[in-house]
């Protein structure tokens, strides 16, 4: 799997972050899903160990990380700015459904850059904060406990952008590693499963009913390997033998 | 928004955890998603001062959190259970697609209790837990530093989910039309095959080699139905009351 490139493309916003070991755990989390574009705008104290302490191995994005003494700073160069809110404010655009920010910033971020703004841990962004941003979104947490960390939050945003990312350029996994067996290897196992289950009285041949159908099926569910028929003919072999 | 009922009949179950504070963020994770039912298996530390902070709001959680013993005994009456692993492992189906993963899961959830299973901090799950899920799953981080924490992983599998819950119209399963059979009828199907195996002398206990966990494998993917592994147990039945 190479790493998309978009998501280079892509500023992480904080805005006013409170505590440095938020900063950490959101860098971390950033990384985890590829991202790598940390701005800070007036942290209240950054650098700071328990930033780095938090970061783990993630230590490189603080060390590049700009601070800037403003929202528009961080913006400066950015095409689109998503803004994350926890409530609807009256002079903005209504949230959006996130999967739906996430996949317009993306397409933007293919030929220039965009960022995602998250605001101070209590406050939340500012509206005249909010107003620089071209689109607002929220997590869609459950309603009763929607009390995502700051770390928690930037983890699910960039899951969201990295998952849409690789889906993009993604085909689906493969779902099966072994060589599968051919259609008459799977044939020869009902028929030897027949054999057996007649010889043994389980199955009559007068009133065969839906036994061996349900076999069937059950095989090519499965998609037999040719490993596991030979498996499961060796197995039938030895349970004969013995009657 | 109303909260998907399906999201319910998840169960969150994680194996071994070493840290009482990791058990307190998973549970914040699940609640801020939605998700209620957290199985601790062997957990080190429990109930414990740490955990009930971190868990911060979802402290209900915790205390309704269901202490097993083993793997199996918290995924008695689950109808498939996904394991979240790093890497992939020889006898285990091939890890999927994690949006695909997560929607045969919802699928399934509709109408049967299902399970995300997590393993220990440090080491993961063992082969033999892998071995009692059916189906596995990456999250697909970034190569260079997949290292997200128990609380992340539980937060990104978790917002997979409620997304897709929340998204509905989900892609329909692969053809399925009976009850399907839940972990403990495979597992005493499991142990009557090798009973009868050991019984016919095609496996020998002391040098079991792969075979049951190639027959764990095969049953895993195809998803039992109920009335198959009754099928297959008369069958077996039939095989040695003639030996």
């Amino acid at each position: 799997m190479t790493e998309p490139g978009v998501l280079s493309q892509i500023r992480v916003v904080l805005a006013r972050p409170s505590h440095p070991g938020n900063i950490g755990a959101a860098a971390r989390a950033m990384k985890t899903m590829g991202l790598t574009r940390l701005y800070l705008v007036s942290p209240r104290e950054f650098p700071h160990p328990e930033a780095t302490t938090r970061a783990s191995g993630a230590a490189d994005v603080l060390e590049n990380a700009v601070v800037c003494e403003s929202i528009a700073e961080a913006l400066t160069g950015t095409v689109q700015a998503l803004a994350l809110t926890s409530r609807h404010r009256e002079l903005c655009a209504p949230p959006r459904w996130l999967p739906e920010a996430a996949s317009e910033l993306l397409q933007l971020a293919a030929s220039a850059d965009v960022a995602v703004v998250f605001g101070n841990e209590t406050f939340g962004l500012s509206n005249e904060e909010v107003a620089q941003c071209q689109r607002t979104v929220t997590i869609p947490a459950n309603e009763e406990y929607p009390s995502l960390n700051l770390g928690s939050a930037v983890q699910v945003i960039a899951w969201e952008l990295r998952r849409q990312a690789l889906e993009g350029g993604l085909p689906s996994l493969p779902q099966q590693f072994g060589e599968l067996a051919t259609h008459d290897d799977v044939e020869r196992l009902i028929e030897h499963f027949e054999l057996a289950l007649v010889g043994s009285g389980f199955l009559n041949p007068k009133k065969p009913g839906r036994l061996i159908p349900r076999i069937r099926r059950l095989f090519g569910r499965a998609g037999l390997e040719r490993e596991e028929v030979a498996i499961l003919r060796g197995a039938l072999a030895s349970l004969q033998e013995k009657s």
